[in-house]
């Protein structure tokens, strides 16, 4: 079932095994916190982008009976989020698609979702580290095959009204993700920190909207720290990745 | 020198004597929060906004040698603030102007400001407690006489090119405070929130912008805690009121 260079890993606090390799993808921290960022539904429909080896949707999976839909553009790794469902068993409940997200709308309804959550590339333009073309990770990580206005957009058009949408970004992309979710009628509603420690600036965004909600009451949850002053994971990120 | 129901009191950090009433205004940690968020600069002309009994200007002038103009619609606060700047020998530094906010470019030249700051009321609307109704509180607290958009639209006449804004707000206003920002052509560019302690949302936003600056490096600053687990102020915040 593993191919070459791949392992499992355990999400030890969502008892979920998932299929992993240093040189294609392996998901980080980021869809960790994305995961217990977002609210999720307790039926309905999930979808998630940009799903990689679907680390976010299969996280999502214990904590709802909904459909969870991946949309994956590399078969290298749709086929890697496709084994770790079924080493989770979770065949009834997640599906991958290898497609562009743009056509998203040939697999999941219009208006049709409740969640959309996206760990989308952070970083715009092609990689300027020569020394390590690596394809697979330089997709996941540029905005080489789609976009932030993209990711947006497509959001919008899958959810149903009052649905939500939940995204992990770099805080210095914070002004555009609020301008695009409020011209593809995503309201912000809901924004967390995360600093790498005290004293530091933030270097992870996580943020909810509601397709068509009001813009109003803004909240800006409690912070999250990466690591403590030792350097060692803080009792809440312990706590999402290895459960209490 | 004292009106009926004042006191002197101290801001030890900065060494600087107030005359509070709390019948009238008395300065509230926000003001100690901006007075430390605003990058000052060292001289040239900085402007106050909403000034009340001048705290925040009181404040920044120990950083500068920048000429300060305080600008406070209220005579019974800016004569406070006028009495403090005596009691602090700062006549030659800094100047209170009792005039309505639109009014700043009859004292204060078009496109001139190096720094503009600004705790303006945080309120939409008319107060809703009846059983309270202190006109110098209200005016302080809510919309009556100004709003966020008049305050953003003049501080930005107010400045030169890259020159700097800085405001204390509430960050349930945070989306109508980008968006006006942007409107009035300050480039938003650093935020830091403050949370009232661990695990609690944000109740206060500081944030900076440059006049025709360019729209990009958002940064969210390193987050601030007023009390600590014991209710006590944290070391930050103990730091900011009484010094090393």
């Amino acid at each position: 079932m593993l191919h070459e260079h791949e392992r499992i890993d355990q999400l030890y606090a969502k008892d979920i095994k998932i299929i992993q390799s240093s040189q294609v993808f392996s998901f980080s921290i980021d869809a960790v916190l994305l995961a217990n960022f977002a609210r999720v539904p307790k039926t309905g429909q999930v979808v998630d982008l940009c799903a990689g080896n679907g680390a976010v949707g299969l996280f999502l999976s214990k904590q709802t009976k909904a459909k969870i839909d991946a949309i994956e553009l590399q078969p290298r790794l749709a086929d890697m989020a496709r084994r770790s469902i079924s080493l989770n068993h979770l065949e009834q409940q997640m599906t991958v698609h290898t497609i562009d997200l743009k056509e998203s709308l040939s697999v999941v309804r219009h208006n049709s979702c409740d969640l959309v959550v996206c760990n989308p590339p952070y970083f715009k333009g092609l990689p300027t580290n020569k020394k390590n073309p690596n394809e697979h990770l330089a997709i996941a990580r540029h905005e080489i095959h789609t976009t932030l206005e993209e990711v947006i957009q497509i959001s919008s058009k899958l959810l149903k009204t009052n649905g939500r949408f939940a995204l992990v970004h770099r805080p210095d992309r914070f002004l555009e993700i609020l301008a695009l979710m409020q011209t593809y009628q995503i309201a912000p509603k809901r924004v967390q920190f995360v600093y790498p420690k005290a004293g530091k600036e933030a270097n992870i965004l996580l943020i909810e909207g509601i397709k068509q909600g009001k813009v109003d009451g803004f909240k800006v949850a409690p912070p999250l720290f990466t690591y403590d002053a030792q350097g060692e994971y803080t009792p809440e990120l312990r706590e999402m990745l290895y459960g209490k």
